[in-house]
């Protein structure tokens, strides 16, 4: 497929425009349009500006909130909150619940923050590194519509629930992970189908539930999850303490942006922060974290030019790499862009 | 192999007795004891009885103290501890941080507790059933030895620290996941040599570290972690949170007890305690919690004779049969535990 290399400044003032069309205001205009952005320079590419047509069709049919009222259901001011988000926009959500989750562990060492009735937010290590730059370790999950399943199901039986966490560690950049609670990605599926490579058993399953080891059966049916029992029960866990601890939709009630375009999606997410200091102190925790990188790094490998990576190294390194370079747009997501543009009468003339 | 079976009553007896032996008090003792042969019960025979050897060696050394006095490196009665456990048998720095989590957990909604200076405390979910059984949802997890690498690395690089969650809902057994962060099991590794079936490259490598699809290499050499990158970085985020955190050996200055079986193991540990209740109420979260187990429940499968099982499940399952038919103790495991009991003059007729 065609592609264009956009500027991620230009990228960022355009989103920022559209949002602000859709009637949100500047600040979270601002943050949304940036989330989207870095998720990109990340090399998410399956988050990101992939998602900004749905996002604003949602925002213009007012079933995604442009001017949400965050309600608090319960917050005394404890380590513990609950807050309703109005149907924002994901990212308003995340930084909203994350922000508060900051606050309460700085004062008490650690917070447990559910936002409710929300939507779609993208990549969670956009909300746990917002954590690190307040030298915080951060932890954020969300419940999803069901879209994976055990072997034996014949239909997906719970979200892929992403997961993700960071931590200050010293050095460039901080230990972030950032994954779903499936197998592998559907891009490796389709990856396999096209190199006309088998793929393990306990990667995905037919659109029946059955056993396959043909990629693009798999890719038709759904994903198994990550180590099977493993990742099924991590991806209940999560709808249990983001849905169920919540009093909101779970498993099924939840709804996909996608098939549900008309609905709120009703997801709640989870914003823990955690001070990493609070037991030994801050130069304690510097030279342990340090001694600890160091660690990982000095891993013996098979092939001795090459060095143990830590998560969100490639993150890093891929957003240094597109800052430069460029994001990559494929021409289909250019023209949905350039379409929204025209209606909306607002200048996209760095996409042509 | 041959193998005898036990009433666990009389395990467990045996198990007390060993321990009061060992200088142990009556408590811990029980405790303790209870704890192994709950294991069993689960089904878990990797751990259980089939580590009792190994503890009556190191509390007989003193290297695991048997009359540990716990002290609290920091607890000033808020939502955060860390304890130092003095080098105790696992199984008692478990009961001590999980009854702390739970008693702070009551007052806060929730708990972060470490436990640094601890030996091996067996299946993390030990610990958070019994945050269940105060109506609280439990997580526990370890740090360990490095013991599963990524591919690349010609030694392993970072535990498969152990993690489990555990929740009421309703019905007649806790949700409760109890896993490690490798790819499978080393028994799977050996059942697919026995089989003389070939094993996805994802599971293991050779002991230089190199691919293998050969089960036999693979168990000599070092499991995977699971789903590779995913289970890699939880394995090094609860080392950090366990070892880095409460400023305590971390990676590979852990020592495992058979390895270093005159050291102290020196792992950390940390329990958290949830109340799910905190945010809607009593009733609410029994009517929710109880509508999510029937959607698991009512999963359409393949075979429509099956349902679809919820973790801890098997293990509910499994006590209820080992109770009535015994507790499997293979012969090399007897004649030690029948060694042990000579020396000790502790009477071992339930295994001959």
């Amino acid at each position: 497929m065609e592609e264009i290399k956009v500027l991620p400044s230009s990228l960022k003032d355009f989103l920022k425009r559209l949002f602000l069309k859709a009637e949100m205001n500047e600040e979270d205009a601002d943050f949304s349009a940036n989330c989207v952005v870095k998720t990109n320079l990340w090399g998410i590419d399956s988050h990101g500006v992939l998602r900004a047509p749905i996002y604003m069709k949602r925002l213009l049919s007012k079933v995604v909130n442009p001017n949400p009222n965050m309600k608090a259901i319960k917050d005394d001011g404890s380590v513990m909150a609950l807050y309703d988000a109005d149907s924002a926009l994901g990212y308003v959500s995340g930084k909203f619940g994350m922000s508060i989750a900051i606050e309460k562990a700085k004062k008490y060492g650690i917070s447990f923050v559910l936002v409710t009735n929300s939507n779609h937010y993208g990549a969670a290590s956009l909300y746990t590194t917002m954590a690190v730059k307040e030298n915080l370790i951060g932890i954020s999950a969300t419940n999803v519509i069901p879209n994976i399943g055990m072997k034996g199901n014949k239909k997906p039986s719970v979200g892929n629930n992403p997961i993700a966490m960071s931590a200050p560690i010293g050095g460039d950049f901080p230990f972030s992970l950032d994954i779903s609670l499936s197998s592998v990605s559907g891009g490796k599926l389709l990856l396999a189908a096209k190199k006309n490579e088998k793929i393990p058993k306990d990667w995905a399953v037919t659109k029946e539930g059955e056993e396959t080891d043909d990629p693009q059966k798999g890719f038709e049916g759904f994903l198994l999850p990550m180590g099977l029992h493993k990742g099924f029960g991590l991806a209940l866990f999560v709808d249990l303490i983001t849905g169920v601890l919540s009093g909101s939709p779970f498993l099924h009630d939840i709804k996909s942006m996608y098939k549900f375009s008309d609905d709120p999606s009703l997801t709640t997410h989870i914003f823990c922060a955690i001070d990493p200091t609070y037991f030994i102190g801050k130069d304690a925790y510097k030279k342990s974290i340090e001694e600890w990188r160091n660690t990982i790094y000095a891993t013996p490998m098979i092939d001795s030019n090459m060095r143990q990576i830590i998560p969100g190294e490639i993150e890093y390194k891929t957003e240094i790499q597109r800052e430069k370079n460029g994001i990559p747009i494929p021409d289909d997501l250019k023209n949905d862009l350039l379409s929204i543009a025209e209606n909306l009468k607002v200048d996209a003339s760095f996409l042509r």
